[in-house]
């Protein structure tokens, strides 16, 4: 086996409606040099995500590969009645059984609770539905990128481009990290500091929370669904 | 007007071949949430991008809106034919001269240099094809982001979210800039400081070059193109 490249990554990743593109697009444009992307659906329909504009699934979940090396789960608007879904649920239980890493973004988190994955495990999820992770038995941890053997999230939405950085490093290691870090020109400078809830200023953080205030109601909702359905 | 809410924004985002997805979606991810996106191409075909990922048009270019708040030319792989195309070019100019900001991502700027809408402005681009601009006499700026008068540009790929808050800070104030970082969580971590040449190990940059080498032959060679159209 010495001197051959090893085979190109099987990157499957879950399109869902409204879920948020660049969720998806961060962790994408990092991995999706590496391998082949599968972008996931029940069929090959476009899908809408947030900001109106629409994905086309590549691959259906019966023709997902059965062995992948990452199993990735964006979030979104859309999260809440994902997690109310039980096909979604079920394809993800099945193919996360055998992934390599079992991975998501953002409110993607909730998606991999509410199908029972992450019992046991340490994850993050966008700073604003955090709260929600232990009622799947997950402890939450608030970080930018979190790794619990197998399983590894990323915070919210941007975060996606660290936590595809960290996923890369250990697939393929830290100078295949480091090159495409070069390559996607990845050294922010965000142009103000409000980032995060402890960084931006009180009224910034109220501003997003009241607009964030229905969506989280309906995550809280769709988690306690997904509950109420495994326990029956 | 007192007591109204503005307009949405306008934002056309032109697609093209083989463009990099991560260039137009961090923007777009910013932008999205406060306008309406127009996915620009000649056709309303589904149009390919350079990890493999096909992105579906809502508007060609003849349907586009006259007077557009942003005109945003993402980069990539694709670039070099793109600025050989007259079609592309064409449009371009005519939009630009209506738009409100006159903008792109990585080597989209050099698209507008191919378009003739950089002659006397600052601008930058991804790192690697930094030294292409003054061909179109643009002067060359080192930077996460530069603005001059109503042109924008980003550096390389996920410089377009910085790009994004910068711009949204102009049209819509700080507040709207902040809430929307807030939202995206964007308080980056990188878990390398390999983000740019100055910064990255020597081997990894000349990994990054020699990969790079064939495709910045080809911008090279299509800058000189779109110029040798353009003097006869």
């Amino acid at each position: 086996m010495n001197q051959t490249q090893p085979p190109p990554l099987q990157i499957g990743m879950l399109l869902y409606p409204d879920f948020t593109l660049l969720d998806l697009t961060g962790p994408q444009g990092v991995l999706g040099l590496h391998g082949k992307t599968h972008l996931l659906w029940k069929t090959l329909d476009a899908v809408s995500t947030d900001t109106g504009i629409s994905l086309n699934p590549t691959t259906t979940f019966g023709d997902c590969p059965d062995d992948l090396d990452i199993l990735f789960v964006p979030g979104g608007f859309g999260t809440p009645q994902a997690m109310e879904d039980p096909e979604i649920l079920r394809f993800l239980a099945n193919r996360a059984a055998r992934a390599r890493y079992v991975t998501s973004v953002c409110s993607g988190s909730l998606l991999l609770g509410a199908a029972g994955l992450l019992r046991g495990y340490k994850s993050t999820s966008h700073w604003a539905v955090h709260e929600l992770l232990p009622m799947f038995g997950a402890e939450a941890v608030q970080a930018r990128v979190v790794v619990d053997r197998n399983r590894i999230s990323g915070g919210g939405v941007t975060a996606g481009i660290d936590f595809g950085l960290v996923l890369l490093a250990q697939l393929l290691g830290e100078d295949a990290a480091k090159s495409t870090q070069l390559m996607l020109e990845y050294d922010p400078q965000p142009p103000f500091d409000s980032g995060t809830p402890k960084t931006a200023e009180p009224r910034i953080v109220k501003q997003v929370l009241d607009f964030l205030e229905p969506l989280n109601q309906q995550m809280l909702r769709g988690a306690q669904a997904a509950l109420r359905a495994t326990s029956t």
